[in-house]
């Protein structure tokens, strides 16, 4: 980091650090504090120690439970009164979806006619109303605009609203109280929110860590628009990775341009190798968006050799039907050992 | 339990109570505490509380780790300078090699001829010498003998053995020194070495508990032998669950007589469903072998409405390229939640 971001991680621009403390004493009832797994293999493979923080084994499978609750406990009882919507197809509507019923509000979810069944299940299932809407942004925000028109409802952001990146810190936050001598932290980037929280957590309490946002290469717009200067679609969003297709808002946007050092771009072969990894060596479920942040530093691609790495495991969630690795994959020579 | 086995739980047969906490503090510093997790959705469906000991994540990928430490470091100077042998084409095998690393001492693996290759490099990689044999147990046993012979070597049993077994017991003792009021505990059943040393914990700890063996009814030696009182063959060994296909030793038959209340025989469908639904809902990568003792609690067979269940989860260890999930699998209908 330059002298001038190292000077602006500490002006006040909102969330805080103090912020993503009070979130997550806000949201502790609410949430599991995740282990971190680390792996004496995948240390040799890397050439690096790696601390693997499991957001897979968050409530509702994903980190998103961090920031929904951040945000639905931070309502007034008059707002929360009054219920909340997003629109989401993902671990955000599921995650919001719980947090709302743990505070007893309701809760509408406007998803894309064709999102996967499970997905609209679990939303059901935590009792909230989901609304369809065609599979595109104009009728995703029509719909959802519609919805607040007759609902009076408060929107909940997936990612564009600072009590979510309040949220979204705290898993940085529990990350580095556990192991403090970090050199890198590494997570995901989708719409930026997680990135966001963990950069303000990270660059707040150690100054000197490199904070590596990683992104599939077939969705690149965060490294784009980092490039740019300015706010870039990504050239395509065909990506394994379907929790990471969405694109940086101004917010995010403006906090990952102060704090984040590096952009690591990752293949999607080297998306399906690093999450087979965690799989086998980690006996862990990841997604695929979850294994993005993991392969960077596997395949040794950040010059952390004998570092302290970081790395943020997002999610969980995917279709056990579909998975995609085939007998032809190249088979790892090491053992399974942690 | 009856009278007669409640008394006899307190005999002074080996290992005791006391083996098992010297057999945990000799092998702290080699094995990992697994955790503990619990899941809502799983606990909902079970209609109890389940607690998950998590040996899928123990170093070499299974509770293996335990006893194959116990005996290894149990090993005077004299009698480890000469080296350890074994013959398993599983998870015993690659723990013994790990342990045997451990203690910088030498461990020939007597592996059949078709054993998977994945296992064998485990073995390889963590430095033992794998010794081939025809994949029968004339073979084995043949060739165990022989390298026995040849090394001088110290045979260590996968299960027939005091201090295997006493390590196999250190994951009930951490089990139960955490959810101190558990009403019952399964594990599953190959060679009975887990089974004995988690029923010695279990009823030593806690003597009003419920001790129930799990085992494939595609591989039902346990309830035949506990059934007709002395040691009978299963009628088929074909189960997914291929970690489960030993059978019983005349100690660990002594053992299960004395200490086990129930043996839950597990469906091949729902061995697969039990897995499915640990990963789906745990996020935790268990082989066929580890679901098998969550099965009958996920599926209400064992009478533990509202009660508290302990679950050893024993295994991780599987090949990615050949999982048993279907697109035809029932779905199920509840989302993620823990």
């Amino acid at each position: 980091m330059n002298a001038e971001a190292q000077r602006s991680a500490t002006a006040p621009s909102r969330p805080t650090l103090d912020d993503i403390r009070a979130a997550h004493k806000r949201i502790a009832p609410h949430i599991h504090r995740t282990p971190v797994v680390t792996s004496a293999s995948l240390d040799a493979l890397a050439g690096a120690h790696l601390y693997f923080k499991c957001e897979n084994l968050q409530r509702s499978g994903s980190f998103k439970m961090r920031g929904a609750s951040n945000a639905v406990f931070s309502l007034s009882d008059t707002e929360a009164a009054r219920g909340v919507v997003t629109h989401s197809s993902g671990n955000h509507a599921a995650a919001l979806a719980l947090a709302a019923k743990e505070r007893g509000i309701r809760a509408w979810i406007v998803m894309p006619s064709d999102a996967p069944q499970v997905k609209r299940r679990a939303v059901e299932a935590f009792g909230a109303e989901v609304v369809l809407c065609e599979p595109t942004l104009a009728s995703r925000e029509a719909t959802a605009a519609e919805v607040l028109r007759r609902t009076g409802a408060v929107l909940i952001h997936p990612y564009d609203d600072e009590r979510i990146i309040a949220g979204q810190g705290t898993a940085a936050l529990e990350l580095i109280e556990e192991i403090p001598d970090l050199d890198f932290v590494l997570a995901p980037i989708s719409g930026g929110g997680l990135l966001s929280g963990t950069a303000i957590a990270a660059k707040n309490l150690r100054p000197a860590i490199r904070v590596i946002g990683c992104e599939p290469a077939n969705a690149d717009d965060a490294a784009r628009s980092l490039a740019a200067a300015k706010i870039e679609p990504a050239a395509t969003t065909k990506t394994i990775a379907d929790g990471l297709r969405a694109t940086l808002a101004p917010r995010t946007f403006e906090i990952l341009r102060r704090l984040v050092d590096q952009v690591a771009l990752v293949s999607e072969e080297e998306i399906v190798s690093a999450m087979r990894l965690l799989w086998e060596r980690l006996k862990l479920v990841v997604e695929p968006s979850g294994a993005v942040a993991a392969a960077p530093a596997l395949f040794r691609q950040i010059g952390a050799d004998g570092k302290n790495v970081g790395i943020i495991l997002s999610g969980g969630n995917l279709d056990l039907d579909s998975l995609p690795f085939r007998p032809t994959a190249p088979r790892q020579p090491l053992p399974t050992e942690r």
